[in-house]
């Protein structure tokens, strides 16, 4: 199905600027978008797929290895060739099984050939790509558990019905939900890189935007797709070129100082905060072709790297929001 | 069995124009019927199947695709053949298993050829028709859940045993209720499109009258068919003409604007609202021949498309109807 | 097991007008039995099916058609011939499971030919005939739910195992309850057509004579159902006459309105309770051979037609029983 | 395993009268036997199936029909022979599953030759004998049900699996059980015949008694049983006799009188209980060799016969039993 | 593994005296054993295995038949020879499956040959040994109460999966247990035996001597079991000897009289206490030699016999044990 | 994937000795590690792996056996070749299968050759090295037992499908958990060896140094480990040397008592404290190279030997920790 154009999306600066980054460095983990039934959760991860860019990989390859060698001795591929293929964006669609989730034993070749061959699944397919959860609160705690495992990894291991398999599997997993329908346990919540949170629009013109492009977008496809072409190519060529300013983004020692004071003030546990917010900064200032990161960048993304790990505090009625960025402005003042 | 001619139900108008609504523009979204025991609530889905116009479909077609091009890799049509056949109208029966709604391994042919071949479900059957479920509460919500994501999507993706497989199930929903047996989730709620409410007739002489027509159904149901057949052919006809107008029917901004101001007021979350009641007015608008969506077209149909969509509001004791139409009366005054 | 003779049960008179009532309409809809542990409701209904009179039907045929051209394509009846035969009456056993129900995938067939083909179930073997379930409480919902589905269609819809089987399942639904066990939901109650009540004799002569019978025949079964014989036969004689002269009973239009009048007053939901009220009156007059519905017939079946379609009122404590005796004596003044 | 001798058992008169009453008319119903742990419950009811006098049956018929046109078509018995056998006494085992209880689908011939055939269960291996269930409360309500229900039926009806299968199972069930561990429900209670309460010995003499006969008999099992052997055989020759003299005891009408007015007074429900109590004065009168049913009878039975049928009284503290002796005191003064 | 010598355990008397003596007479019951965490409960019952002298038994015999003829037919054993064997054993490991308890079909042969044989069990091969369950809390009930009952009956029946087989399942049932982890029911309790306590030595030189032994052991376990050779070798030699004066051990008309009253005078329920008491007070006698029971043999086992038969007495504070010991210096005093 | 080097670790330094304490000595029994989320505990099992000396095992065998007499006789190894390998780590991966983890039946040869083999899982695999469980809270108490279970007995014995096998599976279990997700059961606690609590370092200089090294290695992991390589093989060194000294290394009466007297003093139940701490302090002897076990040894082992041992006390509310280090100073003063 065509998706709906990501630079046509009104608003929800937040959301977007959080997936460009892990775009430009997929290490930073997965997004989490909390907001609303009917706020555009999912469109707006829908409409990143058609805007990533493309990627070497073997044809045929279950994995999207890069190169022939990396092809998986269980893996079928008589000669591999590598061509370019849109970066996978795989749908984790409702009621899949586990077995489909993590492979299992193809059921086909046991019972015609009496082998016992590996069926990749869709962790398989998620390889060098992204993983979009909708309504992750529905999910049970074991899967999400286990795609968190997975994707920080980067390796899917499977022990079952007698297999004994691991392949790579680097993706970023994106979970939208809604806090209506039940939180997930800190737990989870912390092993996450960035979280968003997105609303309807409040003013008339706002929504009657929104309206008039959804309406133009589903009576004439073809059209609105061409119409917003030249923006979705300019994002897309930002996009690489930060991926390629990334290693040479320096991070200085104020500012790993600034991260690591900035978790303390907000008492956020273990330190997968300043791990976070580090690369997310270094993403941003590589997106932006800066060339280190600073207390600005640390600034703009500190919300979205650490509103998800705070403890609760009774003594404070403000959200997590308003909390980091207070902190943020005492901190770095 | 022969269905009770639609246009034979005495009262329930509303409910009668949502169901035309959807025969107009299907893309309006599914349509919730809710009411007590006893009020005709299925009587009133079978009946619209036979009321509706015929479809170009390929024969044997398991997904029934218009265009020989379209019939699926995976179905087995040799000869394509395009022909005229009856709307689809699928009815969900009681105690379905999944497998029989989005499809499955064919388990003949896996057993005898040793094939890992697709055996499509209701919801291959149901694409470019309609799929009904009486009494919607008592289903399970991941079921629920899975046939609004499809009927949104128009999508089937099928993950399980070893098959990978995706088509095309474009359908509308049509849920009875009893909201006396449970509620739905308004993250359910929410995805359909409309919804009305139908009650038993109040009058002695409605009642009488609906005894009279269902008695006489039940003794000779040929001979009351024939009585109804011109009515019949004439909803049929016009129900035709607005589909070949809907593309031509337009909608100004201040249509647009009224949208959104309606459910602004009623604090409607997130936008599905403002979409629904603007493609709602349209089809109506089509359906009577008017070349654009006018104030008395949204006055018309905002209860159906907003109703179902309100928050509880723990200091106004008036039903949600109640609320859309004060709403409506105050904003398009 | 011989059956205790139907004209032999002391007392009971509302049940077994009931029974009679169905055997001359079937379309009446089932019977619910409420009564303590003891009472002889099983005795009752297995009772029943001695007296009814045979029905031409294809020997051999799963659905007993009563014509050759009505033998399903699934069913393997290589020459078809009409014979006469007793009233299906199946017996709803302990922990059946739902395939035995429906019908299922007949596992031999599969396993041994590779064929997928249909093994009829207990819906199958009643068509035409009654179908009895002891202690309905203790059935699951869900079950309780599909046979009144099927009851009310009078078509059997099987979806499961790759199966897509529908084939006519007419008959009549009789359910003995004990109100201590629990309740049925309104929901379910509803979709029956009567109920009647039945407890044990309160005095000597009563329970003795009960036990006089029951005694005589559990000691010689043969010269018990003699004694008896020519009062069954009485009986089955005047069902078949009633059954003729159905068709031919009229109701007028101040029936109707009577009808209506009393389910307004009862504030009875919905419309099924007029429309068995009619069709139980209509066929108590055709079996005592009046041509026509009059307002003594509607008195004697109200109480059996309505008393399990009243909503509880906290203000009346009255039974439901009472309720319905008092609103006719009212309305029917 | 060797069983300790009936008429060796110190004690427990009630309980071997009610066991002696089944083995005279095994169309009491069922037995009851409750108690605390330790007082001889399972030995005594093993110790009857030494006792029974040998019954003539087909070899091999695997419900142990009397005469070979009576072996069920299902079973493979080529040339049926008569033997004398012993009453069949079938043991429930712990963690019996359903299938085995009422026969199932014979695996290994399906397995092998691909028939769909009846292999049958333990409720045929009890037909003309008796089926006993130790600890009844640890069984499964649903289990329980189907064996009353097929208890009281007389025949075993199998829908499950492709299979439809009925043949006799006419047994008496024998349960134990302990009042501490949970009770039966009133339902389940209501449909046994007979119930009788055993405790410990309460004197050092009986005690003593007790325990010299149980530890000579697990010393010297051979040695035991062959000083007991006279009264065994005698015992025995007293049940056959009273058998033979069942049919012609008669029951007056003053007995039954007496039988309702009992039960009216002491407020059982249904009839089941003056059926069940005239039943076993009759089997105690032909036992004993009197020609008719007498007070003395009925006064002898009334307790076993009636105790687990009574409602409880919270105005009234005493047991069941003593308000049943209390109230046959009264009305047969 | 080698298991750490019976001798060798430091204290713990009581718990030692209840291992001899079922090994000098298996017929008294099962030993429950309950301790604290790390009180060497496991250990214990571990070296009792290494203490038993060994059986004839006939090599491969499933059950361990003593005789060639005993071998069961559904056994495999061509040509039988009778052996010395180790007295078998048999430990059930945590998760074990009902199925490798009782035996079941074995699906090997099943699958290859289709054949319907039988897999013999753990308690097959439990048959003429012990069977030992640690935490036997952690034990799911209905388990417990099929290990008891078939060490009560000495007799295992197995009828599932189209199988009916009893084979003779003869063994010492030993359970640990941890009173913290919660309770056994008492139903389960009483048919045990023999219960005995054990408590960390609370000297700093009896900890001291069991570190030392334990860790002298753990670094040389050959030359540990070499030091403690002669006195396994002296008490094996004991065992035998009592075993073989049971039969000729005599108990007095005084004996039985003082296990009724100490049995009465405790209010245990039941005659299996009595019985118990008698039975191990024998073997104590046969063990050290002495031809009678005495009061003396009486008092050294009530605790064990006894204590776990007890009612709760809430106007009694006293645990079970001494409430046991003060009643035997009344009694028997 | 590359593990991130074990003494690039900052702080934490109990944890780190306990893990080497048990590199020395696996005898000593599994590590629990507990912290909050982020704190490391996975980083720092999974850097163990790569520190470990390399054993002497025959290639392909399924239990990793030094020698060739040693490979199972189920195990598949034609000619046996002594190699050096990796200890082996084994991860138990989350939503690990029972059958998984002991081994089951080998599916594949059972259907193709119809042999009843059996395939070795995880236990076997960790044989004679580490079994980690990441977040042990979350698996199930039952899996949790049985790997205490094996790792304490040093075999693992499979009593299911069939199958009877027992292989050694001598491995050191390390757990990490969240003591915010709930408790492990006492019983369990006192079955691990060791436990050690990890926090995140609380001052800016520390937090700096762990992002900088984290960083550094995340950005260029050759580069990193290049420069660690000679601290881990110093560290690697240092551990077989205490291997080899442990066989000599003594343990006086005075140290055998000052444990002792330290666990009464703690009321430790059992004695596996007082066993766990000499094997602790001993290993800690020789890994420094001292030739006896002092006080200086008992006192640094005792807190993570001893608190996962005590029971709560409602009077004291110091925490386990502060609890032991008090009584060492008492009672070791």
């Amino acid at each position: 199905m065509t998706a709906f154009p990501f630079t046509a999306i009104v608003g929800q600066d937040e959301m977007k600027t959080a997936m460009v980054l892990t775009a430009v460095d997929p290490g930073i983990g997965g997004v989490l978008v909390f907001g609303d039934r009917g706020t555009g959760k999912s469109t707006a991860v829908r409409a990143l797929s058609a805007l990533l860019p493309p990627l070497e990989m073997v044809a045929g390859c279950p994995v999207n290895s890069a190169r022939a060698e990396d092809v998986p001795d269980w893996a079928d591929v008589p000669s591999p060739q590598v061509i370019q293929a849109p970066t996978p964006v795989v749908d984790l669609p409702l009621g899949v099984t586990e077995d489909r989730v993590t492979g299992a034993l193809d059921i086909e070749r046991a019972l015609t050939r009496g082998e016992k061959a590996f069926e990749p699944g869709l962790l398989a397919r998620a390889n060098r790509g992204y993983l979009y959860i909708d309504e992750i609160n529905l999910l049970e705690d074991h899967i999400v558990d286990l795609l968190l495992d997975v994707a920080q990894s980067g390796e899917n291991v499977v022990e079952r019905e007698g297999l004994s398999i691991r392949h790579p599997a680097r993706f970023v997993l994106v979970g939208s939900g809604n806090p209506e329908e039940g939180e997930l346990r800190p737990q989870l919540l912390d092993r996450f890189g960035l979280s968003v949170e997105v609303a309807s629009p409040q003013t008339i013109e706002d929504r009657v935007a929104v309206i008039r492009r959804r309406d133009a977008f589903d009576r004439d496809r073809a059209a609105f797709l061409a119409s917003c072409s030249v923006e979705e190519a300019d994002l897309r060529d930002r996009i690489v070129a930060g991926r390629q300013r990334l290693a040479t983004t320096e991070s200085s020692d104020a500012a790993l100082r600034d991260c690591a004071a900035l978790c303390i003030a907000l008492g956020s546990d273990g330190l997968r905060g300043e791990l976070t917010l580090l690369r997310a900064a270094r993403a941003l200032a590589a997106f932006e072709g800066d060339g280190e990161v600073t207390r600005d960048h640390l600034r703009r993304v500190a919300p979205m790297a650490l509103r998800h790990r705070l403890r609760r505090d009774p003594l404070d009625e403000a959200g997590s929001s308003t909390r980091v960025v207070r902190t943020v402005e005492d901190v770095l003042a």
